[in-house]
């Protein structure tokens, strides 16, 4: 059996990443491959109950290292229960954001430390990280904008954090990219849907990834 | 000004915590001592909101490391918000539960491990533990019929548990007391509620916290 590969899309509001990890997925079946598209926070019903604590309400609603545990406990739910067993069945696991959402959002804007987040993880997974991790970076005021031209309201509590809070995300992806090149590649997600969705299967196909 | 002292109850369910931990706060209250009675998980709005997560739903609704992670985000709120201000502030802290529960209950029950639980705890609190914790300790078959006479169904999913998993969690509490013998002391909770009351005093002033 070959193994599945995990692969994460990371990035700010409205980069593209749910689009994204769509398009993602029917290439990837296009070519035969077995895939399981999912997102975090959520993909169990105990996890999207926590996630309905995190995109609602006020922005200070919860401190920082609570945030971060809200998190990972959704975390816990959507692994445990989905990403390991797809894992170990020899299929590909998509999801829209992980870790690196964690790190950037309540690790460095957040301001609970990128070593406490990291410290955090180790303690609850282990050394679990993606295989790939694909960063659509756009302009905060680009992917705000389009997020909120967008229905429906998911994500709006982050959303509604101000444009230096976003400012200050879109440096941290960049950051955490930067000083992990094996892993983490920046796709620029400025561009039309397709050329980004040709980028993000050219990064994937770049790194011997690509044929299950 | 006099240091705070932070005390936490625990034990089974219907052991007599949230009774012995209203009558200790007004015992101290009347020696003239500041005191913060509180509960866990809970304590504030957030944390409430994930209690709910917690005590309502299925016994399998979820997975063990899940459970200790929401667990830790409501005390994130919890200590932030109440306990530390409190503290710092020279009042005396009552606690209702704290991290021997989680220890006992998801480390040791439902089978996490205790490392695991006080690798997490560390990660996330670093050094903090309370001064003193009290163990009210009564036989399992006690301490539910009690809870289930009681109003109210708060902690009914931990209640619906069944007959060994609280035989087992009873063990556990009093291995971490015999582990642990400076922090904490063992009380026999199938007395009569003045008799527990008298020697949970007693083993606080027999700590020399008794005054403040
Ligand atoms: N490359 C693109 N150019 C223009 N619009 C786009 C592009 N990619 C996505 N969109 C549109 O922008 C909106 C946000 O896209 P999408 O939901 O995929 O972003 P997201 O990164 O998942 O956002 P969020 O962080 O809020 O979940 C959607 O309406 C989508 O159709
Ligand atoms: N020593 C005692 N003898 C008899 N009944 C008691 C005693 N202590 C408490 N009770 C009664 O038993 C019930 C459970 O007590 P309490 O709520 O204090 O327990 P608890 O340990 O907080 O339970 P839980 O774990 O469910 O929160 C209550 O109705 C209370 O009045
Ligand atoms: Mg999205
Ligand atoms: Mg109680």
């Amino acid at each position: 059996m070959a193994r599945g590969r995990f692969i994460t899309l990371e990035g700010g509001e409205g980069a593209g990443k749910s689009t994204q990890a769509a398009r993602l997925a029917a290439a990837l079946d296009a070519r035969g491959i077995e895939v399981l598209l999912t997102r975090e926070p959520g993909g169990t019903p105990g996890a999207e109950a926590v996630r309905g604590l995190l995109v609602e309400g006020a922005a200070d609603r919860w401190v920082p290292l609570a945030e971060t545990l809200l998190h990972m406990a959704a975390r816990a739910e959507h692994v445990t229960r989905r990403v390991l067993p797809a894992l170990a069945a020899g299929s590909w696991v998509i999801c829209d954001r992980f870790v690196d959402s964690t790190i950037a959002y309540q690790g460095v804007v957040q301001g609970l430390g990128v070593a406490a987040v990291r410290s955090l993880h180790r303690a609850a997974f282990g050394s679990l990280m993606p295989d790939l991790t694909l960063v659509i970076d756009v302009d905060p005021a680009v992917g705000l904008g389009r997020a909120q031209a967008r229905s429906g309201d998911a994500g709006a509590r982050y959303e509604r954090m101000g444009q230096a809070f976003h400012t200050r995300l879109r440096a941290a992806f960049l950051d955490l990219a930067r000083a992990e090149p094996a892993r983490m590649v920046v796709i620029d997600g400025g561009q039309a849907p397709d050329a980004v969705a040709a980028d993000l299967l050219a990064a994937i196909d770049g790194r011997g990834h690509g044929q299950g």
